[in-house]
């Protein structure tokens, strides 16, 4: 995975810092299995299972924890 | 997910902060799967779950973490 | 729950703040399940499984960390 | 369980503050489950399984890394 | 494993402590599991689990919080 | 277990800080199951698993967070 995708941590908004993590969170997947006709496939399963959907809301939380420290918060 | 959730991570009080934790830990499943029908006929199994529970009290206690960071622990 | 339970995250012993973590420990599944008669019925089940009971300490300590900065470790 | 089992989180050393980890993880499991017998009861079945003892570890991990905090590391 | 892989955390941009991230997180599982055989043999079952993708990227983001901030989240 | 085992946090580098975030996860194995015996006997499954590894690798990444801020993440 040659391309670009992470140039700043910061953002303007704490709601685009969410996403961000949101971003991470998937890239650590994808970096794991980069082949996306895999994920696919993955995801009906995936997105019907309370547990699935509880641990990918915990590693956003963990990531969301970075990037909130990165722009202070948004402290003002 | 284009609307608006998200303005601040500052809150009046602990108790508040703590609510926002909950918000963000249900957004980040929200996130993942959109469809409001397929988290609602998730819930009664997951309601009723010990470790369905414990698993959202912990990603809410990462989430309280952050906010109650940003919030400089309310000290003041 | 509109009903004001967390007003501070300061306490006076770090023994005090390691209770407080597991109120929001226990808050967080809470919110999660109001009914304290679906909670009361888990009960049995949860406090006989090593795993569950390792999962509970886990989020306990993950708030411990929260409370525990908010008192700068109760070092003075 | 109101007697008094944590005064400090400060220790002389950072093995002592490793211990105090354990103490804090093993009280978050006492909270939820008071009764001795059942905690004894437990036990085999959990110090025969590598993944009740990682997450054993990891509940240490995280009270570690709150008794180091506490401590500065032991730095000085 | 006595060769030297890890001489810094300090890198020129987030990506690449994203991906320093990365090489932590299987670090962790190479010094468990040292047989590069074995850990081939495990690859396509995991790479194929939803739950498994999901946990690797819960250890990467544990990792980046690690890296980001000895970064001091690559701000300036 | 009354050896000394953990005189300080600080290491030369961050790989020997990151083998020190093992031995700080093993130690939590083993005051959980000093019994070595019975640790070998899990070692087989424990290291045929890619969710035990994972979960191995988790722990040592928390570890790792607490020996990296000991050491200023080796920034100087």
């Amino acid at each position: 995975m040659s391309d670009v995708w992470l140039n700043s941590l910061i953002t303007a908004t704490p709601q685009e810092g969410f996403e961000l993590a949101i971003t991470l969170s998937r890239r650590g997947v994808k970096y794991t299995q980069p082949d996306t006709a895999v994920l696919k496939e993955l995801r009906p399963e995936y997105a019907h299972s309370a547990d699935a959907l509880t641990a990918a809301s915990h590693v956003i939380a963990v990531n969301f924890q970075t990037v909130a420290a990165a722009n202070n918060y948004w402290r003002g």
